[in-house]
């Protein structure tokens, strides 16, 4: 029940794929008011908005180096580890701005430490901190969250995503290994460099959402799916043997012996992509969304959807858990 | 982001079929001390809750015809009227209690002025009141709305619920006409004793939560649905020809263009029940939730399952799209 009858001031900071697309976005809503742009790539600086993300036409915004005055509400997407992106959130929050980050590490912050830190950080300057996007962010913790409401009693819950890598941007299919041999599949599982951020975030989230105190977390595990057949996409083959993309999962049991299941497949060539929730509970909820929700698109919706939500919520660290969600026309 | 260490102590106000399932769930929530259970009826006053919800044991609360004490929350379940049950919910308010409550006309108060009149009765007197359910109150509203923060755009919403009414309790088969003749269910109709209630409540909160002003709202239809072979419940039987149930339609569209589509098929012998919300957006989100959310089960789930939501919620009259929900252990 609420209703803008003025528009939010907003500055994007960071303006790489999914900045850009926020923008986009930020720039279409009547309701926004696009003030500042930061960006600390030389080649962006000093250029207008527009030009940078490709509008097809000025949007009378500069990419600063750094943020000018202060908006009302920042939205950050420059980094996935909290260590890295924790003193940009920080300066914007003692600006007195509120926050939406992408930050995956930011959905949930597992150190406790790091927590109780950004909590007060954000309290003591009253504002809202908070991070979001597709997964982490809803698909695998607002989501089954908010359709586990309808139980009296659960036992499971199993999430399932399988996403089609095929038509999505050229890093994401670089980055879940698509076209690797399975040796350096391996290799770059054990560096590190492939793997989906988010999913112990969201079990957290999931968990702490439904008062669950988490006695085990099983590890992820992150195994190559195979070609099965020769694989085309507009940036790489990928021929039969070799890898599509990758499959991971996780999964926890609460001390009360309730079980949280969480699997991802991201691959090039998916022939069923769907995001699936299965809550074995008394009743059982069984949700299916067929095609899946859009990674790219979803995630930048999330962000500027969630602006008016953060406004009227009580400041301090938020999680997607703690404010109600929804379109904003 | 919260754990309850106490218990919360919550009161039932109505014993009908709805408050007796929201007792017997009270009473298995390690969080929640049950402390008073309130009902007008002659045949339950004085009588312990066990005996009188068929717990098969004594629950050590006897039933009184007015609420006793000052309980923290109190569930109410007395009516879908507004104007009925309105003096109820401000005693409760009065009496410093916050208040959830099952009367379908609560779960969006369409009269403008009732809604102002309980938003500050109920922040006078520093207490959340709440309206929720599974329809209204989550399958047409609630659920799409959160859905929807996944779309940078959309035109159009469509929800559609089909229910099976076989196994479900026999005044709701009553309720929606089974085993009428077709003059009969006309005339039940026209007289507003078979309608499905909450249709506009829902479509109000939508549009709400995203911002939309109504420019129109097409009349609901009630139809019959006919049974196509005979059908045995437990309770009755219908022939084939006979009204099986109702298929009852309510349309909008916002100033801005965007069309609300809710359909809801409640009828004994339902061979595919199941909720389906399509949103047209950028991206599409089509979601399906198997055999449908259970409603006997879910709606005193969604009651008890936003006591501790609507704790840490703002003082006022809130509908679902002010909380946040999900399971609580």
């Amino acid at each position: 029940m609420h209703h803008h009858m003025q528009t939010i001031a907003v500055a994007q900071y960071g303006i790489g794929p999914i900045g850009a697309e926020i923008l986009r976005l930020m720039l279409e809503k009547p309701w926004i008011t696009v003030v500042g742009a930061v960006d600390n790539d030389p080649g962006k600086v000093g250029h207008d908005v527009g030009e940078v993300i490709g509008l097809g036409r000025l949007a009378g915004i500069t990419v600063t180096p750094e943020l000018v005055g202060r908006p009302e509400v920042v939205c950050h997407s420059t980094g996935s580890h909290l260590i890295a992106v924790e003193p940009q959130l920080r300066a914007l929050m003692e600006r007195g701005c509120h926050v939406i980050s992408t930050c995956e590490e930011l959905s949930f912050p597992l150190d406790a430490a790091i927590r109780e830190s950004l909590q007060l950080a954000a309290r003591s300057h009253g504002v809202a901190l908070l991070g979001t996007g597709v997964n982490p962010g809803f698909v695998m913790d607002k989501l089954p969250l908010t359709l586990s409401a309808a139980c009296q009693t659960l036992t499971a819950i199993d999430v399932r995503r399988v996403v089609n890598a095929s038509l999505r941007r050229e890093p994401l299919q670089r980055k879940i290994g698509a076209g690797l041999s399975r040796e350096r599949f391996s290799t770059a599982v054990a560096d590190g460099s492939i793997r989906h951020m988010g999913l112990r975030e969201s079990l957290t989230m999931l968990a702490n959402g439904m008062g669950l105190e988490l006695a085990r977390i099983a590890d992820e595990t992150v195994e190559p799916v195979l070609a099965q057949e020769r694989v085309l996409t507009d940036f790489l083959t990928v021929e039969p043997g070799e890898v599509a993309g990758l499959r991971q999962t996780m999964t926890a049991t609460s001390t009360t012996g309730v079980e949280l299941r969480f699997e991802i497949q991201v691959y090039v060539g998916a022939k069923d992509p769907a995001d699936t929730i299965e809550i074995h509970g008394l009743p059982d909820v069984s949700a299916t969304i067929r095609s899946g929700i859009h990674g790219d698109h979803a995630t930048a919706a999330m962000v500027v959807n969630a602006i008016p939500r953060i406004l009227t919520a009580r400041p301090g660290l938020l999680s997607m858990d703690d404010i109600a969600v929804g379109f904003r026309e």
